[in-house]
């Protein structure tokens, strides 16, 4: 990414980054990740491979950025958020609704099909996909368990990374391996099946 | 595959067989998914090209016959098997050990996880895969808390594809990602929540 400086060079670094990301989402709709290259991203945002190597190692890094970047947008423009209610099941129900409306998004699926495919096979990926991509929505996940915790409305035993594994991992997987829908049937009832096991009862 | 035929031809085409099959578990298991090529399946086989693209359309289908060939190997070396007993938690808890044995095990780990990642991205390999690599244990599960269905011993209304995608998701997705152990710990503590969350409680 290029780094913070002032004046003209900084905007035409930030024009010449933002053409390759939107280069690399474009590609990453048209092609598989296989026939995605750096040359291409290149050619297509009218930059030199050598400025796209300056800032990201692999094209799986300026994929897995063009894809963050995409998800800033989004919660930019989303005015309504995901503001925790009192209703552990409702904010669950909330967070795996918006990551299955993102895993099935026709702008983002194919690249990030890809981009998982890949990190499966490159522990340097592997990790950024993780923190980047399935981070952040784990993550208030299990933020939302912990404080169900603290108010004794679930079982204080249970592994809760696990429990954020149960609630997360059947979205992943179906989606990754095409083996059923994403709807609400599906994640209310993931939804539902895990905080019974987790001991909640509505109040 | 070589279709059946008889005599000195038949012992032929099954010798070649075998040694694809070996090449290819071979080669999955020294180099990534992306450096496995026919060329090199067929030179480490000491066989033409002609004869593996004969009988599989794809690298990915040679890998996926060659460990479907491990596994039918394993099953009848084992004597013991997976005998459904009396005890749900106990059965599904065997069921979901022996996969992450699968997983975990050095001499297939490699070739399984380019074939997991290919197969997110190829959709003929993604039937494939679901079919030969997955489904057996997911079937074994299905049968399983069918069985506790009619014995009355579970929620009679939860969708047990999903149930069975609760139980396997987790797994899959944290050695896929390399997030966490597949220790007893894990797959106790999985079997445990999910079927808490179905209903079950021991007799």
């Amino acid at each position: 990414m290029p780094s913070p400086s002032r004046g003209k060079s900084s905007r035409r670094n930030e024009a010449s980054r933002r053409a390759i990301l939107d280069a690399a989402l474009a590609l990453g709709r048209e092609k598989s990740y296989a026939e995605l290259t750096i040359e291409g991203i290149a050619a297509r945002a009218h930059v030199g491979k050598q400025t796209i190597y300056r800032w990201w190692p692999s094209k799986g890094a300026v994929l897995c950025e063009a894809l963050m970047d995409l998800d800033a947008a989004d919660e930019r423009d989303t005015t309504a958020g995901s503001p925790e209610s009192d209703d552990l099941a409702a904010d669950l129900r909330r967070t795996l609704s918006a990551a299955a409306a993102d895993l099935t998004d026709p702008h983002r699926s194919e690249a990030l099909r890809s981009l998982a495919a890949e990190a499966a096979m490159d522990p340097a990926l592997t990790a950024a996909y993780g923190t980047v991509l399935d981070g952040p929505g784990r993550d208030a996940a299990l933020h939302r368990l912990r404080r169900a915790r603290e108010a004794g409305q679930i079982d204080g035993d249970t592994d809760l990374d696990i429990a954020v594994d149960l609630l997360w991992a059947p979205m992943r997987c179906r989606w990754l391996y095409d083996q059923g829908a994403l709807d609400a049937d599906f994640t209310d009832t993931v939804v539902e099946v895990v905080l019974k096991g987790l001991g909640w009862t509505r109040d």
